[in-house]
């Protein structure tokens, strides 16, 4: 199958082979576990359980877990959430050591994304796992310098968010980072939506009922209440820049709601991918940036709408431009549209960091400082995991993460203890899970101030013969 | 009783005279509960009751709550409660339509503190309501620019003081306020911790286990991770200035532990106000600071130090001044000690607010923003409640309250439902007490940004005919 004309480079097959290898290790464990199942009561059980998971897991077992299984029945349900752990942090252990993901060039991101007139790009994707991907996959975007914070439906925190933009106005001001407070940047907020072209009505997002107006109506209303507190707030023209996009989560395929030269957007208006892919099929070789500003110059025409400032129009064009490389992406490895068009996760993330969870469909991730907090978002994680896991007897993983910024002190001790109190915020909130043994934790924290991996600090499953790492 | 010589101007008969009103207010409700019980079982006992209730604590009580006496005995407990809270209440509409403790020249204040080298003033105290009145009473300093949030132990959070800084220099950098970047002043961060001196083992920081000295030791090591976390974090020579001051809560004299040339303090080095109270009795009246920069500059000499900065030096003799101000006011209305060393609060307060609370030993303060951040204060906040009340079979009157920026759209709604959210979580934490009628909430939110008073906006006990104002 061939690449679509206006998609250039090719980076598919690196990130198709990523994709493969960590949902393989994921999707790995229950086999493994139904055959350990079958031999548990074999009298050479733990010597062939423990060849079998290292020669398909690549890691042996917790003997414990594996012991007395002529006395009692195997726990497979402590097995798979204890597997699910080890294969997440081998996962992200080789991700920040073996940088999986690295774009050639990122350190030109940031120059492309100040010439289009912006000094940090802030996304908010909805906590759904079909939406992991979107930063390094969706939109070919480097994870590095975007800054990605999860909340069911898009709904981001208002305040939170004008935090951020304090702290980056102060950087600016003082220290001149990213760049000078007085070159001609914005601040650009980012929400994406989603919904699905194959199942509008039961794919769609959770928190919206599966209803894709609504859920593009709402966070758009997000994005205008943050920037009207910007320009509430504070004087001398503080303002930001918004953009909504939305994904099909079966195809990957966005609608960007492209803004006007006065920034306002329109829900029912939008740039479909799918529609400028097979629109530009046959186009020519050359500039694809320019191919689909020229498109998108056509459709303000055709819309009756101003055409957006020129950088934000680049930034437009680029963004689609990666989207047409995800949809070749999705087309060739996967027919177009994704066998599992519903959820299947393997795992909740909850906390504050997972910037190694770049991949479609691995886990769903709240970002939350508490669980009093993020108690809604929570809800809608652990009503997916009914389905996918406790109706079937298996337990809901949760990995509880929080990044700290090491070069203050006491911040590593404050992380754990966060991940200690958030551990007990979400077992008493899901109590009658943690009774019948169907909820366990991981906790980790990590220095991302030092760039460095994120080190097991406790949980639910840490066996005698497991070291914390 | 004359005045010390180093305390000019007389704002005591003001201060007594708002201190013993609102106390007053607050100390009135048991005495007519306590009639009320007596005359429950009488005809005309409603009418009875509204006519007390109004001639003594100027206003009437819900119907709902006194009807049907003659089936069920009278609910003291919610009686109190309501009472409570609607004193509070009235209180609270007073300070901000009438500005009792409002101080002549606060916009003085400003200039001063960037004399001394300074452009912010950030407080933290205990929660422990015996330090309630640090600010305006204590430190006789004006409320408004004075930034305070109380943490038991004054256990301040170094992240959340972190954002602060950085709100802070971003305003200076990008709007020059309150002062313009490149002026030669930092912020000053201020840790108060408390002691006992007539009872240092009972009636101390429960938080230290009544310690003074391991109060004062957490209280400078919180500081000095803040410092060291601006450090850090930032470049430019970026720092901040410490401060650490004890309160004898018997007396309200202060311990000020004074900074050396270098900012380094010494948990065991102070200067204490009594005793420059009696070595100063009888100076010569005249530059009382200068009389007491002179005091610091021998203490200094005779333990060694390295003087402090001159900015610091001014602060500090005006707080030491201000501090003999406050030791009058205890010797002449209080007898020198106050009668009331051990907890005597009202009622919880809980969230972000609360600027109106300036008075002592009125209410327990717990700045936070989930119960699940602050569930450790809130702990000691309900022990010290126990004592009070629970024991007698009063209920705990709890107050929530989220200040927020009405020009952020859905700000209040935001705020509303965190109150909501505030009160779930307290509910389901000390479901036992809420169980037995033992807990009371009031729900209360205030547009900061505006200067507005504060609204009710729900809680526990709001009857029929009373109105959410």
């Amino acid at each position: 199958m061939g690449h679509h004309p206006l998609v250039r480079g090719d980076e598919n097959a690196r990130l198709y082979q990523y994709e493969q290898a960590v949902k393989q290790a994921f999707a790995g464990i229950e086999a493994v576990l139904r055959q350990l199942a079958a031999w548990q009561h074999e009298s050479d059980f733990v010597g062939r359980a423990q060849g079998h998971a290292r020669a398909t897991l690549g890691f042996e077992l917790p003997a414990e877990l594996l012991q007395d299984t002529w006395i009692q029945a195997l726990d497979t349900g402590r097995l798979y959430a204890w597997c699910v752990f080890e294969t997440f942090r081998r996962m992200s252990a080789e991700f920040f050591e073996q940088r999986p993901l690295a774009v050639e060039g990122a350190a030109s991101f940031h120059a492309f994304l100040q010439q289009c007139g912006f000094h940090t790009l802030d996304i908010s994707p909805c906590a759904d796992g079909r939406l992991a991907h979107v930063i390094r996959y969706v939109l070919r975007l480097p994870h590095e310098p975007v800054r990605r914070k999860s909340y069911a439906g898009a709904l981001f925190d208002v305040e939170d968010s004008l935090e951020k933009w304090v702290e980056t106005e102060m950087l600016r001001q003082r220290e001149g980072r990213p760049n000078a407070a007085d070159a001609p940047t914005r601040y650009l907020k980012v929400a994406v939506y989603h919904h699905s072209s194959t199942r509008p009505d039961q794919e769609g997002c959770a928190a919206h009922g599966s209803d894709t107006r609504r859920a593009a109506q709402g966070a758009l209303e997000r994005l205008q209440a943050f920037r009207q507190g910007v320009e509430n707030s504070f004087c001398c023209g503080a303002s930001i820049d918004l953009l909504l996009i939305g994904v099909d989560t079966d195809t990957d395929a966005i609608r960007l709601h492209l803004p006007d030269a006065d920034g306002a957007m329109d829900v029912d208006d939008y740039i479909d991918a799918n529609e400028l892919y097979h629109a530009t099929a046959n186009a020519a070789m050359g500039d694809a940036e320019a191919t689909v500003q020229d498109h998108l110059r056509r459709h303000c025409s055709a819309a009756n709408m101003t055409v957006p400032a020129p950088g934000m129009l680049r930034l437009a064009a680029r963004l689609l431009c990666a989207n047409l490389a995800q949809i070749d992406y999705v087309r060739r490895y996967h027919g177009g549209r994704y066998a599992d068009i519903g959820h299947q996760e393997r795992f909740i993330g909850m906390g504050i960091g997972f910037e190694e969870v770049q991949l479609r469909n691995l886990t769903y991730f709240a970002y939350l400082r508490t669980v009093e907090e993020g108690a809604q978002d929570l809800d809608v994680g652990i009503k997916i995991f009914n389905g996918l896991n406790v109706r079937r007897g298996l337990p809901i993983p949760v990995v509880i993460r929080y990044d700290y910024h090491g070069q203050v002190p006491g911040a590593r001790a404050r992380a754990e203890a966060r991940c200690q109190q958030l551990e007990a915020a979400l077992q008493q909130r899901y109590h009658a899970y943690v009774e019948q043994g169907l909820l366990h934790t991981l906790l980790m924290v990590r220095d991302c101030h030092a760039g460095a991996s994120a080190e097991v600090v406790g949980g639910s499953l840490l066996c005698s013969d497991q070291e914390v790492h």
